[in-house]
């Protein structure tokens, strides 16, 4: 007999691992995923990075690193942050992380008891929401608007209660694709200020914009370090690297990087000095270009099959970049309902989405990883079905 | 102005931030460490293993995987479990981690709430301590002899308090060098199911006997899923890749792999198949009898040097394996007092290896990571200053 779990564990089941499950099931058309299409994947290049470095380092390369994570490619990092994101930091202010998703769990386990108060939009990332729900917080939801995060209902949150930690994504947010305007990024960090309240900027999709122009990240409006950045190589380049970077107060970081010890260690210097050479041979920002090119036509594929295809009382977002299109249903039109009948298309309901409304009537649609022709050939399925529950629910009215 | 940490990070310093900064101190002689041997990394072959995976393998090589880890790699050590270890497990049974320290990380979060009783050796591993101290158990330390565990303070402990987790590393324990007894591991299990207690089994040391026979894993005693065995491809391979596994009851690992989830996703298929290609090419423990070959040396060198040089009132463990010697001090010697005063030479102090006793008179050398040349100089170095601090002491009394 084993003992009984911590009572965080309440759930049997996890969103997260059901989304994985959609993700690999190859009978079906998979919106359901965040994967990067594999012919993006500069495998030559990143195999070539390997073996260039393997025959320049020594055995060495092979030993424990560093906590924080092989150097160069930190101040690589450094560079990327100054000049492109207009964060002012240094290599102190930088840690590698196993993907972005350590770097929420990180903060989440130093800040976070019990009980303590987190703002996160509604909807939200499920793998955020998990990663929090692990703590056992007290949520606070606030409606992402097309421009970003309802400021409004933000500060009465803030007013109302005690907030440790808002968490937002402001490009191309994971689900919905939205993007949170200049005015709000500025705005969240006074009141982050003002309530003494750090705030987590997920950042994964931020290079991947197609049309319109780049927003400042909301780091770079921060004066005071409230504000964690977290980037990741997972999208950009290969998700198999795990490899992400957190970019925050000097102080923070170095007492994360004590956490970090305990949970895995350090990251993998074989890794990172693959990552290392990548970047030092060859232009990932013209790699990034054509993946934009790619992922905007695979989008547009999947924006003229909903337009066409969608019955009337549903709306669809019509993203600038990112990976995920949101389709909003009739308010009666249970999404998780739909997936379940609907055998033959996966996607995410947005039920676990909203962690404390719930809101049912919504759909995340996946486009970066499924080809042009079963893009359309998902949507008008995915629509069809769509419109059989809203007649059948006609009917029983 | 930051929210304020988790009252559970109530230290500032960290113990194990402390061992990797003594240990990359390049002017000394560093006895602190627990790092394998450049020498011995199989680089050529390690190397060659990317070089052939990569070009067999399609673009999705840099795809997002499994949460439990590339599925041929866990196969592998199945077969090493059913074979080597003796426990009768499927692949079901195999999380990969990103070394045995993500492992009992994993456990402690999906366990322990604040206030939960846990059983540690005394002494035992700061990062296991650490990892553990940032979940604000209640610590009961039992006593480890040259045979392992008390088992009689253990069961009292037992008897006395709600105990969730015992921790022990029964082989060539860091960082005594001791090995649990055939007795006490079945006694272990016994005592888990009788108290409905989790056994954390944590053998990262395993495969590095000098001399001796092999012993059972306590896991193989087990048939009510009370223990989890933690292994790790850091010493006997290399740290860089950032491997370990873990075997345990399916349903647990289950669990355990949706709390993975929320920390870092999932391990990087890249170096799991390096790892898996390096053991199809190659014969690791014919690499293992080699590095036991030396380790063994280096451990005898030291081993003499000590015998020959520390004064009268200290003790030192001989054991058969693993990387650490154990000596032990005149009661009235605080060997962090020496480590601050000797500049030379860097080794563990062990304060802060027993939880809760803090017993200050033992040290922990390490002598898999230091040249023969370089283990005799420190340890007459190190003698010395013992042997000054025990006049100096002598003289005050």
């Amino acid at each position: 007999m084993l003992p009984k779990k911590s009572e965080r564990f309440g759930k049997s089941s996890s969103e997260l691992d059901n989304l994985f499950a959609l993700s690999g099931q190859n009978e079906v058309i998979s919106f359901a995923a965040g994967y990067p299409a594999n012919e993006l994947f500069p495998k030559k290049e990143l195999d070539r990075a390997f073996k260039v470095r393997s025959t320049k380092v020594e055995a060495s390369f092979y030993q424990y690193g560093e906590v924080l994570g092989y150097t160069p490619l930190r101040k690589k990092i450094v560079n990327y942050a100054n000049n492109c994101l207009k964060i002012n930091c240094a290599v102190e202010n930088i840690m590698l992380t196993q993907g972005a998703q350590q770097g929420i769990n990180l903060l989440a386990e130093y800040f976070l008891d019990v009980g303590d108060g987190i703002v996160v939009e509604a909807p939200s990332y499920i793998g955020a929401l998990e990663a929090f729900e692990a703590k056992a917080p007290a949520f606070y939801e606030v409606p992402v608007r097309e421009d970003g995060m309802d400021m409004d209902v933000l500060e009465e949150t803030l007013m109302q209660h005690d907030v440790k930690l808002i968490y937002t994504i402001p490009n191309f947010q994971n689900p919905t694709g939205y993007c949170m305007s200049l005015a709000k990024r500025k705005q969240l960090v006074n009141l982050a200020q003002k309530y003494g309240v750090l705030v987590v900027e997920d950042d994964p999709y931020r290079e991947l914009r197609f049309s319109g122009e780049s927003l400042p990240t909301i780091k770079s409006f921060d004066t005071e370090g409230n504000v964690v950045t977290l980037g990741s190589f997972s999208k950009i380049l290969s998700p198999a690297l795990r490899t992400g970077w957190m970019i925050g107060d000097k102080n923070l970081i170095k007492a994360l990087s004590n956490v970090r010890l305990t949970q895995d260690c350090q990251p993998s210097n074989i890794v990172s000095e693959m990552i290392d050479e990548y970047l030092e041979s060859n232009d990932l920002f013209e790699h990034i270009q054509d993946m934009n090119k790619f992922y905007s036509q695979r989008k547009n594929v999947m924006i003229k099959a909903l337009q066409a295809n969608l019955p009337s009382g549903c709306s669809v977002s019509n993203p600038e970049g990112g990976f995920f299109i949101w389709v909003t249903l009739p308010e009666n039109i249970d999404s998780n309902v739909l997936l379940q009948s609907n055998a033959g298309v996966t996607f995410i309901s947005s039920g676990a989405l909203f962690v404390v409304s719930h809101e049912k009537n919504h759909m995340r649609l996946n486009f970066s990883g499924v080809s042009p022709t079963l893009i359309m050939q998902g949507c008008k399925q995915l629509c069809c079905t769509i419109e059989e529950a809203i007649k059948k629910i006609a009917v029983v009215a």
